[in-house]
């Protein structure tokens, strides 16, 4: 069965040309969502959003009403909540049985919404979704069990528990490759590998972790 | 006993002017350690090392040759090994019984060593060493049981869970108070409080979670 894919665009920077972003998800039939400000990165893509949700306290009124008479849905919520933006689209997203996402916009402007986007991987691999930070250059994402990776070949590849451990860790494709370790999150042993094959595969038996891939430095 | 006082630089981007930067150390008795391309950040900001430290792959022989005969002690490591340069400077730290660290250009780079250098909190911690990742309008720590804070009237307060949960969480002195709290790694529900007084204290009972204090938006 074919994946219910989306698009999630949240109010950071974008970090490559309109071509660039355009160019990875051309091949995608995707629902796009703006959350809050994401609206302006669309824009600036010149995507156009199915929906736009939040509390919208980064956008101009008259703006929200120009997509509303266009047809745009908008579901907004209170500006004082215990959740962010973000984590209320993934919400939706799970709700209307959305199961592979790609969040852009998710790095720049606060650190502390960069982490909470960051954060939110493990958020959505605990609700069964697929979640993929995306912009042109990087993949951030989220490994458990096993992932196969492709045509990555020289491309940076950074490993990072979120668990207080990771174990029985096999890299095989890396520069550096590892049979049966331990990583532990408060130390830096899985950062700066690189892809050496044109496929490789990563097993972590227990735990999870994020995994980082960055095409130039 | 005072405690001994270090500023550790690595290879990231400045985020202030210098006058803001100095001014942020100038009340410190500070040993000033370049890690690596740091040493670049610190010429920018006017602030002469007394060590150099890592593998030395980011600046060029003759830079590390003069302050070679200026005096600073040269620590050369391996550019292949399982730690980062940043590490060993803790490494280093706790071996020569500094206990107050300063982490200047943490972030900007690559965000797998961004997310690097902000879990070496937890290591730092593990090793009995309190550091925190400062820049002019930012602070990074890292909070088991309590913490106080002064005069940080208006700033934003995130409070992110590294271990899965953090539990016997209270705030006072804060937008958003909280007693006896459970909070999630996985969940945003830290993110964006702000401090309403000028004396403001958190408790963690169970667990440990960063602290991001921010002067800005």
């Amino acid at each position: 069965m074919k994946k219910k894919q989306a698009l999630i665009a949240v109010n950071g920077e974008l970090r490559g040309s309109k071509e660039e972003y355009r160019a990875l998800f051309e091949q995608k039939d995707l629902t796009i969502i703006a959350v809050d400000g994401g609206l302006l990165l669309l824009e600036e893509l010149d995507l156009f959003p199915h929906l736009i949700l939040g509390d919208l306290d980064s956008l101009p009124q008259d703006k929200v009403e120009y997509y509303q008479e266009k047809g745009v849905e908008i579901l907004p919520y209170p500006v004082e909540k215990d959740e962010t933006d973000t984590e209320l689209a993934l919400d939706y997203c799970k709700r209307k049985a959305y199961t592979e996402l790609f969040l852009i916009g998710a790095r720049g402007g606060r650190i502390d919404q960069e982490l909470a986007n960051i954060f939110l991987l493990e958020y959505a691999w605990r609700q069964g979704l697929d979640l993929i930070i995306k912009e042109p250059g990087l993949e951030i994402g989220l490994i458990n069990k096993n992932k196969k990776f492709y045509n990555h070949k020289d491309h940076y590849f950074s490993l990072v528990p979120l668990s207080e451990r990771i174990q029985g860790v096999s890299l095989q494709g890396f520069q550096y490759p590892l049979a049966d370790a331990t990583l532990l999150r408060y130390k830096t042993r899985g950062i700066s590998n690189k892809f050496v094959e044109a496929s490789a595969e990563v097993i972590v038996d227990e735990g999870i972790a994020l995994y980082i891939i960055q095409e130039k430095v």
